[in-house]
């Protein structure tokens, strides 16, 4: 009998951000399988399941680990921050079914950055609005600045994962600039939120101009307004486009 | 003593879609305010609260009325379906608060449909991807048109909101010629899902060619691949990149 796979999307990384769907699937895994770090925190509430961690940077191995449990008979969960489906392992678990055609996968959503990030924010993305991230990793950077360009040329509120890490400390500086040039004002109404979820949740508001100075790391959501988006009380509007 | 407001995303439909957190923000509330079939999803697992209903087109009756009763010291709670930061009453809400400065209001963000219909598509979302309305009943239909245009542009996977309308019932077919004009293919893999997080849910892939003649209502979420999306074993799926 071969098992099921579920590819579980945690949210913003505290218990309460999961779904109850989520924590239903969770229940029905014998195995956990994710980075250290999220498995730590399934681990708090379900004490009594086996989990299987991986270091960073070893996804593919982590998939493959999975589909041998679920050819073992196991009901696995891979658990990720956020949605499983938004840069998460959905779509590289989905496509090697290929090669494991008898394991069945589901994909469980959660609350991507996006989404929560921007509720802590305001309400920065009530109007169409684009998610790109800056890492170069596993997309050319020509992409990339072809999507910063065509995002401020479409007017969409941008949401901006990945803005920067160790090797790639000027990112953002790189892609403010790259919003300038395409026409976006030095005033463009911004913001960032850093450990959305976490403890020491912090939200940030700026201009655009601001933003190309602003320090932030990996783990930081950076919005740019469209240019319609204005700060309000401290928090980042994009109106919808009511009469009030 | 004013009340606080929670604007609550109560995600795709389904009271196990809701997160923990949704759920506590509805437990901390006196009143409950929306729609009248989101609130009846409320009132089945919270019978004891008060219920205030409203019917549709009168958005913003409904957010001042909400802090009439924050100002009259009740904690009220304004429900929206999907994430309520994403076409969702959060920014007309926030907006509004320079009226009423004394009122508190807490976002709490729900899975939206973009998230959850991919889920059950596959994994369409993994890269880069934009989220448009094709709705004009709030924004012209140039704006929309520019943004399915650079959407393609951007090489962007695309989620199309508000599809269809009996009013409308030829702006899928609109969106499919701008894309197909704009250089993405007629065999560009997409899908669309139907009452996601309901009964029938339904998802389909197609080609866009495909998607330019399919029937679609309302509350169908519409998904157009990049030029690397593909559909395999019935799943739409948009690879973030790794070697496999």
């Amino acid at each position: 009998m071969k098992g099921h796979i579920y590819v579980i999307g945690m949210g913003p990384g505290k218990r309460t951000g999961m779904t109850a769907e989520a924590a239903e699937a969770v229940n029905a895994c014998d195995v956990i399988v994710g980075y250290t770090v999220y498995v730590e925190l399934i681990r708090t509430s379900w004490p009594e399941k086996d989990f299987f961690t991986t270091p960073m940077r070893q996804e593919i191995a982590r998939c493959r680990k999975c589909y041998e449990m679920a050819e073992a008979g196991k009901t696995v969960g891979l658990v990720c921050s956020g949605d499983a489906g938004i840069y998460g392992m959905a779509a590289p678990m989905l496509e090697l079914q290929r090669e494991y055609p008898e394991a069945e996968v589901t994909v469980i959503p959660g609350i991507t950055a996006a989404n929560s990030g921007a509720a802590v924010l305001g309400a920065p993305l009530n109007h169409d609005f684009c998610v790109i991230s800056l890492s170069d990793l596993l997309t050319p950077w020509a992409v990339i600045e072809r999507r910063i360009r065509c995002g401020v040329q479409g007017d969409f509120v941008m949401a901006i994962y990945n803005p920067s890490s160790r090797k790639r400390a000027d990112y953002l500086r790189k892609a403010a600039d790259i919003m300038l040039a395409a026409g976006a004002e030095p005033n463009r109404a911004c913001g960032y939120v850093e450990n959305i979820g976490r403890e020491g949740t912090q939200a940030v508001t700026c201009t655009l101009a601001e933003l190309r100075e602003a320090k932030v790391n990996m783990f930081t959501t950076v919005y740019v307004g469209n240019s319609r988006s204005f700060i309000q009380g401290g928090k980042l509007i994009t109106p919808r486009g009511y009469e009030l």
